[in-house]
This record gives structure tokens, C-alpha cells and sequence, in this order.
């Protein structure tokens, strides 16, 4: 059990008008959480809007309500609100730097500190943002309805990979049978998170095994823009791509390098814990998680390749 | 809560020397379930032969204890003993079928029904073999150690694909939170479930997504007896993966052909519910079940494929 804190309750208690918004390029954590919480507050009698910058990608539109996301906003349309922030902790993340909100909450469960919020709920140890939606949602009173159950499974569902992540603990299970409870249906939604890949990004799978060179215990793809322009995909078709070469036995690392514009590329690394690839990421001027990190950096693809193979080796020394 | 049979319960309490039996070509499911009653009995006091004909498959290899299972057995090794048969029904699945027992039991979770067994504990609903084990562990009054945990744990994210399948309830989450506090990682049992792919197996994946053609709501993959040296891997290697053209969203019916010998072909099929593929599978002069079939024909390639596009592109009139 998580116990939301004390002023976040009284917060939303006491006001009636509410932005939820979440990051861009979103995941199923960040959607599924703020459908739920969107859904909660107007069963409360609260008004909301519910923002999503980069709007609901393809993958994600099975969840139940996805179509209350709006993907342009104003000062006007946000006026006397409070923003509650889903799953990242920055307004620029959410692309709502250029608006002023009465108040700010952040709820999250990524570890990195920022300054931004009145009121933090931020958690590092909760599998999902969904996890500490769920507690919210009882802690506010409110019943959880069949949407809000789907949409917080599907949220728990992606940030664990379906329970296989080492963010699977006993609450994660306690938390899914409850939502079991509530009319979440878990093959429903293990279904339209894995069995119905567009045939954009199913290409764009292939193209990745495709582009493989492993080296060691690293596995580096490659993406180029005519690999996008040939298999008529878009950057969002690349999430999660990055994670398919683990399934080797000796991969350790995992990199896929997605060209962005000319000579500028975008790289996603993966690690299963030998090494801490937030610290490669940072060495571009990127960063993230220990076993999870990003980066973008302007220079020819053989130079980054070479650096990136540089880092990773020099680790063993 | 299921409950055994408590003829079951006092047969297991009043005798001591236990054959336990698997089927042939095992899967997690099995081999978990029967290393975790094993151990169970053993600790109990009992004898215990650990019996699995083909052995424990590479990817299986990670359960603990596996190493007890022997893969030869006489009736000298057996005499006096009671035979427990895991996950199926008959001692010719086992390969068992020339030694006699003192009595029999079958505990299992497959609806086909065998006259075989003097005492029967077979529950369809059960989302696996090991969700029945588990409550035989708990009602003997037997604690759980780790290793029982881990290989229950494993038995049921095998046959549930870690909680994706529809067989997945709030009983198999309820289960899975004993097996965490009995000791069971679920990372650990999903990365050796899943990241312990071979090279040759892996290359064979890749092998696989580049042959597919797609026709409609049907991919077909080939794989030649070039592809298998090419990467080095062994028709084993192909388990499971007829059903990654799966993933794509417009796919109903996956085949995978797979060259044994010089215009000898063997067929897998996999649908998702609209047809029955062991119908096709039957034409040519396979068998199997509405959603998994096989078949075996000797013929030139592309006149399989046309027969085969044939076949299920006629049942739409």
C-alpha cells in the first residue's frame, strides 16, 4: 500500500478544475494513468481536461476513453486549473512550458529529482505511475469502474512487460487482482499490446534484426531515415523495439540508433544490469534510467558507433 | 482454492515410494510442476524417482534441482512405488507404457479424458499443472521452499505466457503473490524464460520474419534446409516460431514450413480462433487442434503454398 500524501488529497478535495496531462511520446503507464485519474475526477463532480501533446499512438488507442486526449491547449482553456502532471515531473515534457496554472502536482515514479511542483508524489519504487493512480483512486473514495481497471492494468502491463521486469513485487499482483476485480481483462489487453503491431512497425521489427551487429555482449541496431521512408513508419513505431536483441542469451546491452535528420541520430540503450547505461546516455548529452536510458547526438553514424563501443568496453577494464 | 481430492491427500500420506512422470517433449509447466511436488515429497519423508523420457530441454534448464530428472527407467528402479503423472494422462505420454505401477495418479489441467489413473485430480480451469501442485503442496502441509516457488512460478508463467493468455484469473495472480513471498523472482524466471535465446535460434527468428508472405489475413514463413545451416540450428530451434508473424494486426493464420528433407516439408499452423487450422492441417493428412495443427507432405513448395492458399482462402466463400 501506498498512501498518497496528505496535501494531495485535500488539494483535489478542494478544487474543482483540473489539466491532466502526461509526456510526450507516450507510454501505455502514462495514457492508462491518465485516463484512469481524468475519469476519477469527473466522477467526482471535478471538470478536466485531459492533454496529450503527441495525442494517443496507434498501440495505445485501445484504451478505453483514449479519445478524451486533446493534443492542442491554451491559456484559455486551462484558466483557474491545476495541472496535474502524469508520469514525468516537467512541464517542457508535457510541452506545457509556455502556460501558468494555478498550482502543480506531479505524480511519478521516475527517480530524477526536479524542482517543478507544489505538491510531489513521486515514487521510484512503484512498478508503474498506474500503481500509484490505483492508490489515489481509493484513497479519493471513488469505485473503480471496468475503463478505470482496464486502463490501469494496461498501464502496470507496459511498465512490467506483463509482470517479466524486476519491477514485478508482490503489490503489483495484489494491485492486478484487484483490478481483475473491477472488470480488467488481462488476455484483452495482452492482445492489443502485442498482437496488434501495425504493419509499419512489424517492418521496421524486421529491419532492426536486420541491422544487428553484435560485439561481445552489445547489440547495436540501426535505423536509418530511408528504413522509415521504405516501411512507411514513424519515430513512435521505434518504442520498444530496442529490447527485442535481448532475447539473446549473451546480450547485455542493447542500442538502437535512430536517424532523426541528416547526421543527427537518437540513441535508446538497454542493459540488464551489468552496466549503468544513464551513465553512456550522459556522455552524449543524454540520459535516464540504469537500465534504461536515451540520447541525441549530431555526428556521422560510424564516429557514434565507434564512441558508443569505446564506452561500453572500457566498463570492462 | 482448489481443493485435492482427499483420496489423493490420504494416498500420498500412507505410502512411500513415488515415481514422478512428465510427458514427452516437456514443457515448463511440467517440469516445474513435478520438481516442486518432488522436492514436497521428499521432504516428507518419501522415495522419490523424478521421471522425464526427453529429459529437460535447454531452456528449461534453469529450474532448480533439474539435474534429479533421470531420462531411462526400469521396473527394478520402480518396484513398489505409486506413479504420479504430471500435466497428462497416460502413461504412453510419459513413455511409461511397458512398466507396471502399484497404483496410479494423474493430476493435470487438459480436458481430454483417459480412462488411465486410480485416482484422477484433473481441473481443466486450473491455468496450469503447477496451480494444482501448488494447492497439493499447501494441503499436505508442506512449506514452500524457494525452489518449489521458482519451478511453481515457472510452471505457470509457461502455460499463462506470463499472465497474457486468457487462462489468467485473479486465482493465478492470488498464487503467483504466495510464490513471491515463498521466494520466486519473477524477473528471474522471465529472463530465463525469455533472454536465453541461442544464436542459431535467434538467427532462425530472423530467418523466419524475412520469408514471410502475406496474403490477406495469412502469413506464411519458409524455411529451407539452407536456412537451418546457414545459422546453424536444429529443427528444435523452431519451436514457437510459427507464432511470431502473430503480432501483426491484420494476421489470422500463421504457417511455417520447414524443409526436413529434399521436397519434404513440415507444416506448423497457428490461428487465432476464426478457423479451425487442424482442418487444413487434416488435408494434408496432419491433425492437432483448432488454434495449433501440424502436418508432414512431400511436394514441391509453391504447389504447398497454393494448396495451402487455397484451403484458406476457400473457407471465406
Amino acid at each position: 500500500m501506498m498512501i498518497p500524501p496528505d496535501e494531495l488529497i485535500s488539494t483535489i478535495k478542494d478544487n474543482d478544475v483540473y489539466t491532466v496531462a502526461i509526456h510526450v511520446s507516450p507510454d501505455g503507464d502514462a495514457l492508462g494513468s491518465a485516463l484512469a485519474l481524468n475519469e476519477a475526477l469527473r466522477l467526482s463532480g471535478k471538470k478536466t481536461i485531459l492533454y496529450s501533446k503527441s495525442g494517443v499512438p496507434y498501440d495505445c488507442s485501445f484504451l478505453p476513453q483514449s479519445e478524451l486526449f486533446v493534443h492542442t491547449i491554451s491559456e484559455k482553456d486551462t484558466a483557474g486549473s491545476i495541472l496535474i502532471l502524469i508520469d514525468c515531473n516537467s512541464p517542457v515534457r508535457a510541452g506545457l512550458e509556455s502556460i501558468d496554472f494555478k498550482k502543480s502536482i506531479v505524480i511519478d515514479h521516475h527517480a530524477t529529482e526536479r524542482e517543478f511542483g507544489d505538491i510531489k508524489w513521486i515514487v521510484p519504487e512503484a512498478s508503474a505511475t498506474g500503481i500509484l493512480i490505483f492508490y489515489l483512486i481509493k484513497t479519493l473514495g471513488v469505485t473503480l469502474t471496468k475503463d478505470m481497471a482496464t486502463n490501469l492494468y494496461s498501464a502496470i502491463a507496459v511498465d512490467t512487460g506483463t509482470f517479466r521486469f524486476s519491477n514485478t513485487t508482490k503489490e503489483t499482483f495484489a494491485v492486478a487482482i484487484e483490478l481483475v476485480e473491477a472488470g480488467a481483462k488481462p488476455s484483452f489487453v495482452a492482445y492489443n499490446l502485442y498482437n496488434k503491431w501495425s504493419d509499419a512497425r512489424f517492418k521496421l521489427l524486421v529491419k532492426t534484426l536486420n541491422s544487428l551487429e553484435i560485439h561481445k555482449d552489445i547489440a547495436i541496431a540501426t535505423l536509418t531515415k530511408e528504413d522509415f521512408k521504405e516501411t512507411n513508419a514513424t519515430p513512435d513505431d521505434t518504442e520498444d523495439l530496442v529490447n527485442y536483441p535481448m532475447m539473446k542469451n549473451v546480450i547485455n546491452i542493447s542500442v538502437l540508433l535512430r536517424e532523426a535528420d541528416f547526421n543527427l541520430w537518437r540513441g535508446s540503450l538497454r542493459s540488464n544490469g551489468v552496466i549503468n547505461v544513464a551513465e553512456i546516455a550522459e556522455k552524449f548529452g543524454g540520459g535516464g534510467h540504469r537500465n534504461a536510458a536515451g540520447f541525441r547526438v549530431k555526428d556521422d553514424i560510424n564516429i557514434i558507433k565507434k564512441r558508443l563501443l569505446s564506452y561500453l568496453n572500457h566498463r570492462e577494464k
